[in-house]
């Protein structure tokens, strides 16, 4: 991890290439560092001014008083390599380039982006494209965003890391409006060097951040941004992310194989699921899943009051609620009760949820009392209070019910304006109780509070030392082959040595020899055409399946004719084996995402994997929690756990499988360019699986 | 279809219970038709007041001049009847009951709606429950929504009709926030006469209103709200509906049968479906969508261009529309020339998709070339122009830009407004420019403008006269039959009688006569067990596939003994069929929603029905283009088109076979409880279909 101390947190700040006309883009900074309350030193750096801004202005890099914690670059591409080496052979602390124009323009951008880079040497370099960093913590604008015009930006706990600078200066507006305050806001951009994992691995450390909200397209270094998000997890900060490029995985239109199954955008879904990563699925979620998180409540459970003095909002609230998988229970005989007590008389209708308190509603100790006994109630988990068209002539009833409801609980209240009314928004948001104009966002806030109950992602392990040595001899012994594809027996070979158990089988290099081979297996096996150059070999009559033991030499002699005469791939025998009965069919598989690198991909066989892509993914490594989520992430799962009266099929050895599978990938690496099981059947429960066919590709 | 032009467009109001304290809920009324500009006659009734708002009072309705256009009763729940039934009594128009008090307080409340409803007679009654109604359009507001405080209510051709008045004052401010405009909003509240389908059928015939929203948490009358629906479809103007309720749907966990496949909200989206209707998937589309629509402009295709001076907006823009099925490709070489011709200089990307003009786009003249040259192009069915944070500073520059450009277009253009910026987006929208300030809801209203493009549903037809013959004489014939269930041999020759293809089989009263029947079977055939009393033979032996002919009566025997020794049902012999090789295995079935009445049911056979809840929903009565739709809207669909080089399905025939038993079903309406065909087998192209199983129950 990178120390970013002194970009976050500047005690001196270079502004080079700063302009006297504050109105100008180079003007701003400088101006912005003086209205925010900067409270380190300013040295503005321009041989054409004597002062700027009051302040004394240096004519290069080389005549400042002293090495800055920061150099803030506000020269364009073709100019801020140099001032970053001059900075960097200063001895500054980082740098930062807001310029545009390198790699997002084409080749020569890029070359000017790798120049830029070299410049930096070890000194960290936020940029280049970005609109720069603001730390509203400490009063520490480095920007020249227009957003900063703003006077008032509000403090919290809410950090936010974008590869989008235009992104982020929208965040701020909006949060702004909305009374939602920022603790950090870093615009990575280009990330010719520092990255958002770096930035998240630095936020972890601050003090003043709780949650952690991230615009992304794309990460340039996975295995960082996964080992941040670990330790995220393990120290209860939330990553919540929202990442463009999704609608690349809604074309799945043509799906033939699992490598096409599992889109670029399916990754980062399998990454964030691996690392308790919250992924925002609009962009209104980026800023109200952290605004509910910032609270630091846990919502512990599904059950949700909701409470209202307007049926519709209240309606729509529940039937939100409702679809992000949360329930909506009427209140237990004894909440019931106490509701009752309040006597708030009218048409109030208290033994349903929503709680609908009608006009009643308006008499601020009976809201209060309402609200106290539905949070006091073991039958629910968290409440949703609805702000009607009355909130607009009473404006205080809310917000005072509920912060005084909230000291006497720790479930988390959050509320719906159901007029247009931002400054209630905003009020509430300001005292730290959650408000939203939308039903879906307090249904998908309540959701991630709920996803946050889930244990913290453990760090991946290999398995048992024991089973380590016999890894490490499996590998040593797979690297020795030559390159290029092994023929099924040789590649189910391979799976075994690393624990995949597989059919019993044999290779008869002639008819002849399949006959006394197939004795072995059964009265009934399966005999297939032999050829490590051979994708489909059950396409051009190369698979028979069920032959009786007795014709078996004559069922491989007319194959191999059959199977000569499609295809010029040479044939290396037959391949006997003994047939499965029962057991659910599965495919698992090793999958290479181009960015995201290795992953393992199963799938239930059939056209469930194919017209449903029903296929679960994790990248590399795996841990035992992370198989067990794919098994449960499969739309079939049912299948497995004995459906219409099947047995239940053996789920712990499916587990065992994947990780064995797993632990192959890992250990092979580059070795192993490609591995498939299809089918792997998974037996009944006590049984086991057995990897019945696979194809193995070594570089 | 009954005309409520009093109600809608009263010439005078009856204020029954009026106050003369115009801060009292009583009091606004009169005071919110003075200060919207009523110019029709108000007569406030008040037996304690003379004048009220310096109008003269009356003591009863039956003191009236005349009798009004509209009573709006102020008076509460006790009290309201019998100011209805002075209404109806005096030949006034039509009624409004504000009062809540009524059904939704429980069975007091609903005799109480029962009263109220029989007060009325064959005056229309508006409510009660309900918010009242406003006439944006010429001015005339009946209700106390304090929503109506508001100065500036701004006319559109958006007419709201909501079962919430909650709901509908919520979207009366919030559209006003947004610069929206409406032309009537109707609270229908308990519709105790009045529903939403009513109010649906006299907007249609509205000149000012082109676009219908709807809040509705069920339909009263169905039928008649699916004829409105038609006839919208057919006059051009979208209906576009937020349904609650959804999350009913989620809790498909536990599927055995095709009855809970068919969930009541499912039956919604078919009904909707059928008579093309938009759905709103969040509360916020049921103003944005609209908001688009009622430009009158329609998407030619899926192609949009998105012009941005910030990349990360355009990004989130395309984003948000290709997972809503809309293409963002890059500009064909002829407009990607003509951009380039601006010469916007600087790091503009002009060849992409978000087209991005980076600072140049603060030039209006460039703005309006480049927004020209894409919508000129043949390669782009609509726009998508970001204003980013400059707009801010440029308020006009963007709508200034799409304005020009529209006047030489007929494309939509949509703006997606980046930093918060309300004035900006109302602006836009005052203009009649659709601007939003959510990514999502700019694909969203692109998706439901597409949607239109599919031709207006035609009314449902029974098929040709000739077969209508046919289905009255197999109509006549079930209906003579007893009620109770049929076995399976008589349900499918139920369903063949009215077109629907089955199995060849014959009927055997012992296993010695089930011999020479299944001579004329083919080689092998199946056996099952007969009876009507028994719904799972297969569980207890009932059945034998691919027994060979000469093993028939042998089997049929061991059969029967089996099947007699597992259950008491009694066993009416043996049922011999043809055996069917090949063919995709659906389901095809009757459904009966509560609510929305009978239903057709397609699935795919096997578990991909249950698992993945692959069925299609239609209501009755059915066009051929709904089953149509239906084969079309089945993810397994691909298994009928020649799935892995297997044959093509015989799709017409399938379709057929839908429309016959859809034609059955409406035939015998009440009379058939329950019918399912499971499988129907579907052949290869030109070889039809054929029912293989099947039960049918009748009443």
């Amino acid at each position: 991890m990178r120390q970013l101390d002194s970009l976050l947190r500047p005690r001196s700040v270079a502004v080079i290439g700063a302009s006297s006309e504050s109105a100008k883009t180079a003007g701003r900074p400088i101006a912005y560092l003086q209205k925010h309350g900067y409270a380190g030193r300013i040295y503005p750096v321009n041989p054409r001014s004597e002062t700027i801004a009051g302040l004394p202005c240096y004519a290069d890099v080389a005549s400042l008083p002293e090495a800055p914690d920061v150099g803030l670059v506000l020269l364009g591409a073709a100019r801020a390599a140099q001032a970053v080496r001059d900075l960097a052979g200063r001895g500054a602390g980082a740098a930062i380039v807001l310029a545009s124009g390198f790699q997002e323009t084409g080749a020569a951008g890029a070359e000017r982006q790798r120049a830029l880079r070299e410049a930096a040497g070890d000194m960290p370099l936020l940029g280049p494209n970005t609109i720069g960093l603001v730390n509203l913590t400490d009063g520490i604008t480095l920007s020249a965003s227009g957003a900063l015009e703003m006077d008032d930006l509000q403090r919290g706990s809410i950090a936010v890391v974008s590869q989008s600078g235009g992104v982020l200066g929208a965040m701020l507006s909006r949060a702004a409006s909305r009374g939602i305050g920022f603790s950090k806001l870093v615009s990575t951009g280009n990330e010719a060097d520092l990255d958002v994992a770096d930035l998240v691995e630095n936020l972890l450390d601050d003090p003043a951040t709780a949650v952690i909200a991230l615009y992304i397209e794309g990460l340039r270094k996975p295995a960082a941004f996964r080992a941040a998000a670990v330790r995220a997890a393990r120290l209860g900060k939330p990553l919540v992310v929202f990442k463009v490029g999704r609608s690349e995985s809604g074309a799945r239109s043509a799906v033939s194989h699992t490598g096409a199954l599992a889109g670029a955008d399916r990754m980062y879904d399998a990454l964030f699921a691996q690392c308790g990563v919250i992924r925002a699925q609009t962009f209104a979620d980026l800023l109200d899943i952290p605004a509910a998180l910032a609270t630091g409540r846990r919502l512990a459970g599904r059950r949700i009051a909701i409470l209202t003095s307007t049926g519709g909002a209240g309606t729509l609230v529940a039937d939100s609620c409702g679809l992000a998988g949360l329930d909506t229970p009427a209140p237990d005989g004894a909440t019931a009760a106490r509701l009752d007590a309040l006597e708030s008389g009218g048409d109030a209708v208290l033994s349903r949820n929503p709680i609908d308190l009608t006009l009643a509603g308006l008499k601020p100790e009976l809201l209060r009392g309402a609200l106290g006994a539905l949070l006091a109630s073991p039958g629910y988990d968290g409440a949703v209070v609805i702000a009607g068209s009355s909130s607009l002539q009473h404006p205080g009833l809310v917000s005072g019910a509920v912060r005084d409801c909230l000291r006497d609980s720790d479930k988390p209240v959050l509320v719906y304006v159901s007029p247009h009314a931002p400054h209630i928004v905003a009020d509430l948001n300001r005292q730290g109780i959650p408000a939203f104009a939308a039903p879906e966002s307090c249904a998908s806030a309540f959701a991630a509070m709920l996803a946050r109950r889930a244990a913290p992602a453990a760090t991946p392990a290999r398995g048992a030392p024991a089973d380590d040595a016999a890894r490490r001899e499996a590998g040593a012994q797979a690297r020795a082959l030559p390159a290029g594809p092994l023929h099924e027996a040789d590649s189910k070979a391979l799976f075994a040595r690393f624990g995949v158990p597989t059919v019993r089988e044999a290779i008869a290099a002639t008819p002849a020899e399949a006959g006394p081979a197939a004795a072995a297996l059964g009265e009934r096996v399966v005999i297939k055409a032999l050829s490590r150059q051979l994708a489909h070999k059950s396409d051009i009559g190369g698979v028979a399946v069920g032959v009786p033991a007795a014709e078996v030499e004559a069922r491989g002699q007319a194959m191999l004719q059959a199977v000569r005469a499609a295809t010029d791939a040479p044939i290396e025998g037959l391949l006997v084996q003994e047939m499965v009965r029962g057991g659910v069919e599965m495919i698992l598989g090793l999958h290479h995402d181009p960015q995201l690198g290795p992953a393992i991909l199963l799938g239930m066989g059939g056209v469930a994997a194919e017209l449903f892509d029903d296929t679960a993914l994790r990248l590399l490594p795996l841990t035992r929690a992370d198989a067990e989520a794919m098994v449960r992430e499969l739309k079939t799962r049912a299948l497995l756990e004995g459906y219409r009266g099947a047995p239940r099929a053996d789920i712990p050895a499916l587990v065992d499988a994947i990780l064995a599978f797993a632990h192959m990938a890992e250990e092979l690496g580059d070795k192993l360019a490609e591995a498939e099981i299809n089918p792997l059947f998974v037996l009944p429960e006590g049984q086991g699986v057995k990897a019945a066919d696979g194809v193995a590709i070594l570089r």
